[in-house]
């Protein structure tokens, strides 16, 4: 069977992409290793509409509406690679191949990993990368949070109400996460901002136990006794299964046509955090989303 | 006083610009004629994360999102124009004028008039551009829906529980709204879609009693017995009062940087419907409007 469209990937963007491709009637299918992607880590306030949701809410209600609509969502499938046939598009994954007229390209991204020693030794025997999954576990708890974003204060948001003392390390000299969130935590006496701290190790032993950074601006090694690292330092996109197929930019994510969506290769376009977009946001990537799918349609369709 | 942003409009841009403006916590007014522009007019099925909602609903609850934050939103304001000062800019209204370092243009589109003997004169004597607004009036009678695209479509399925039989006239060889609605409007007996169909002219005495349109296939002149004719063949930005200001296109929509928002002059940005963007839909001027107002941050901030 050859799809008029396979969309890979089923957060935000893969998910209003089938909203899109269902109502037009197009014969479509999302591919995706797991539903909701990194959205599920959060809870949404910036959502319009939709004031302070869980993202596992959001997605389930995008994907309530993806399959009313007729588009089957296919999980657990790890895509391997795409390749040209017949006009169309072979997507090789390990659960066996499919075929596309068109492709849609919505795999976001995964979070990056703390490069220093102890941060792979703990990973979740107190290094986490998932508040809203693990928050609970720190009660009582004094945690370290490593970045300066958004993804890093919404982070000590969310620890607010388990953690005893949240420290969040930034390398920076200040943090560039919403206004609104760093007035709120230097409102707590719970947590302490911290920036110009760049951290050197994590150490414990069967679980973390401390921290330990360089305060940046006076060359010291400083430690601090935590329970748990919450990193939050950014997002490496899943593209390596294009990585050959498509052109990257120097962050490895998918270059797009911005107006249409469509990638280096006719036919095949992407959408959301995967690309070269500025700005990574659930609002952003759901426009980018619909634009891709109504690209898609007219490409299919050549109307 | 001066703003660190004026957005103009309170659309789904508008509100979406007002909500990230919000949480950067600058000085943001948000200065609209109306809340909610045209997406009042219409029930929305195609919002991730809010199936079947209406637009009134939509947009309220995206405006009270925008309050919570502390972005005041000043209505009856009518834009005259935009200058230069010391900077920043002057926005020239009818109440009085107003100082912002950075603009956000979310102004929107208004639906395009029909130019034919009667449409003027029956305005609101049976001629509406607004099925949510006045479907009610036409229970029991027979309708006709000038339009081949998604308004059109939905107008349709707006006018079902109350209209006695529904006319769609589309000028085109085909409708261009997406299958689904199409699909939905053939399986009722109270719809005809009606394509190659040119109107020429509506008339009646007070109200409006029929509507005339030439088959373009065959050249012939036919005429349909209506007691109201609902217009949806598309739209003009509302973009008059930086015609001389900001680059527009053919179309007169500002034309803008895809990635960033901004408009021909730097310090202004743009966002949704009254811009270049392809796609005309809530979810996408949502999204532009969040990218316009981390642009216009990062412009206000210099950082």
């Amino acid at each position: 069977m050859v799809y008029d469209l396979i969309i890979i990937g089923a957060g935000p963007a893969g998910l209003t992409a089938g909203i899109y491709a269902g109502r037009k009637k197009i014969n479509a299918i999302i591919l995706t290793e797991k539903i909701g992607g990194q959205a599920l880590a959060y809870t949404i306030e910036n959502y319009p509409g939709a004031p302070k949701i869980s993202g596992l809410e959001l997605v389930n209600k995008a994907k309530k509406q993806v399959e009313e609509y007729g588009v089957a969502i296919k999980e657990g499938i790890i895509i391997t690679a795409i390749k040209k046939k017949d006009g169309g598009f072979l997507v090789e994954t390990e659960n066996g191949s499919f075929e596309a007229k068109a492709i849609i390209i919505a795999t976001g991204k995964i979070p990056r990993k703390l490069d220093v020693p102890g941060a792979k030794e703990f990973e979740g025997k107190g290094v986490s990368f998932c508040t809203i999954c693990d928050a609970p576990l720190f009660s009582g708890k004094s945690v370290a949070i490593v970045g300066g974003g958004n993804a890093a204060l919404i982070s000590a948001m969310d620890l607010m109400p388990y953690a005893e003392k949240i420290y969040v390390l930034q390398h920076r000299e200040r943090f560039i996460g919403d206004e609104i969130l760093q007035e709120k935590l230097r409102k707590s006496q719970k947590v302490e901002l911290i920036t110009n701290a760049e951290t050197s190790e994590i150490k414990g032993k069967e679980f973390v136990e401390k921290i330990i950074y360089e305060d940046l601006a006076s060359g010291e090694k400083k430690e601090l006794a935590v329970g748990g690292v919450f990193v939050n330092i950014g997002y490496i996109p899943n593209t390596s299964f294009v990585k050959n197929f498509l052109k990257l930019n120097e962050q490895s994510e998918i270059i797009i046509d911005p107006w249409t969506n469509e990638t280096s290769v006719k036919g095949i376009f992407a959408a959301g955090d995967a690309t070269n977009i500025p700005y990574k946001q659930y609002i952003v990537a759901s426009g980018e989303g619909a634009k891709a799918a109504l690209s898609a349609y007219h490409y299919i369709c050549n109307c």
